[in-house]
């Protein structure tokens, strides 16, 4: 059994600027509120299989570990951020340390490095970006600036999975008040296990005593307290991932039974980025791109976001009879 | 004990695109050599503790865990790589995916944005780098650009432990007709375990099942045929992370008196930024930042690579009478 959720928030501390990205999410969920805008919350990680370090010092504290390929690099989350801004809502991107990130995520280090020119006259020096770039570049900068300047992103990040625990309650608190208007993405693969700090050694093993042998513990099912105590009337989708198709479908809808949220986005690792499906109480569907929507390089993730909208929209019509 | 090396190239296959990496490989050594330059290659990794898949499917395949904090986003190597171009050094920098790389390590994602203007004048729509960033942007671009177009760098990169093993392999077959002019510069913290494949399951495991306990392998010290096999005349460095300080130095000197290369860099986790010790076969001094340097904002790797330069200059010398 997973070991209860009031107990590992019992045992395992909040990270450091737990307080400052509780004042954060307070702020911008008040001011989205106050004008009656919709929020989702996505969540996102960089890749799944860790067995990650707890704190910033030796030792390993509370690590994490999962036994699925290296199959996200957050682009699942980081891609829907940006097509929740363009459906109009306010969103809270909480991801892993490292992962990608809305906007960023389509150019890497090197990539910038290229597009840039250097036009170097000593004190008149000016770097500009080359045109063949400005076509890719400028859409994507007018999107992110407008997100800044208005205020519409907040992000915020995290390194484990304690630390997702007390940022996630922490942003619930924060959304409780905007009642079905929130919207929870919990694109973020949180590990089924962890390693307890009470098998963790003081300091680094030494190889020459031999190979250990590490017992993990199961982390508890966050959804659970979250559906039924924390926002009770949000609009909460979770995503679940399966290599073996044949179970996909049960699953989802086992999680769906168990714990009483609105919608599962089912995903196997080898056809992600192609197809999902959505599996609610009463049915499911496959939205899948199509071979001219893939040629034209649209994402998968455009399609899943609008499908949510139209959810999400008919949930809160459901509200005003 | 520690599994042969020669054991383990056997059970684990090279990477996929192992021969267009060891065609680059060729390549630039050739090019290099028969121009009488050095060649230093720098390995690095952006952490150390993982539980990492090894392939493209599942399961995880040939996974590998150290108990050590995650102490290096691989700023070590990627910082090392910069001061050797700077030293005149071609370089071979071989990272682990979305490790820190030389120049691009000084600006994220978001730090790129945030530097650029968008000039909107639909088609004659210009992108620029705001003025108060060129300083700091420019030095950085020039030595970027000018690696890139006199070919002095050459990025390699790898994922898992066997990749990793199979590329080093590989660099090291090319950079044995330099003889003492190749520079290994081993900065990547390699794993010191991983599981072993048959360890592993072949569908992601329930969590319904509970939590597993795994069994971990001992990875093969390749120090030992790289020095003694596959480039016998290199100069080779070594590092050495300890978390305890009263074993760093015999560590280091029982890895020289092991593997007999020249050099080890030892440092403490908590103090790595400001200090290492150099351990030779002769002796061990600590180079070190001072207070004025570090308040200059100098890095340590500027003094690591300015001391093992010299070291290797001199060991050049001795061949030269």
């Amino acid at each position: 059994m997973a070991s209860h959720w009031e107990e590992f928030y019992k045992t395992h501390l909040p990270p450091t600027d737990f307080e400052d990205n509780r004042s954060l999410l307070k702020e911008f969920c008040e001011r989205h509120n106050s004008i009656g805008e919709r929020i989702a919350l996505v969540t996102a990680v960089h890749f799944v299989p860790f067995l990650q370090s707890g704190g910033t010092t030796v030792p390993l504290e509370h690590n994490t570990v999962r036994f699925v390929d290296n199959f996200s690099a957050g682009t699942r989350g980081a891609a829907s951020a940006e097509y929740f801004l363009e459906q109009g809502y306010a969103v809270i991107f909480m991801h892993r340390t490292k992962s990608l990130e809305p906007f960023t995520r389509h150019f890497n280090g090197q990539k910038f490095m290229d597009m840039l020119e250097l036009n170097d006259r000593g004190p008149n020096t000016t770097i500009t970006v080359k045109p063949d770039s400005v076509d890719v570049l400028a859409p994507v900068l007018a999107n992110y600036k407008a997100a800044q300047e208005t205020g519409k992103i907040l992000y915020v990040t995290f390194t484990t999975v304690s630390d997702y625990f007390w940022l996630l309650r922490a942003a619930c608190e924060c959304l409780g008040p905007l009642g079905p208007k929130a919207l929870l993405y919990l694109a973020a693969a949180v590990s089924d296990f962890y390693i307890p700090s009470s098998e963790l050694p003081t300091h680094k093993i030494q190889s020459s005593v031999g190979a250990p042998t590490i017992s993990l513990q199961l982390v508890p099912k966050l959804l659970a307290p979250l559906v039924s105590l924390w926002v009770p009337q949000a609009f909460v989708v979770s995503f679940k991932l399966e290599t073996d198709e044949n179970i996909l479908i049960a699953k989802a809808r086992d999680s769906l039974n168990k714990y009483k949220h609105k919608l599962v986005v089912g995903n196997m690792l080898q056809t992600r980025r192609q197809k999902v499906v959505f599996v609610t109480p009463e049915s499911s569907y496959e939205v899948l791109l199509s071979r001219e929507q893939m040629i034209n390089g649209m994402e998968i993730e455009d399609l899943i976001v609008s499908n949510v909208v139209i959810s999400h929209s008919n949930f809160l019509a459901s509200f005003k009879y």
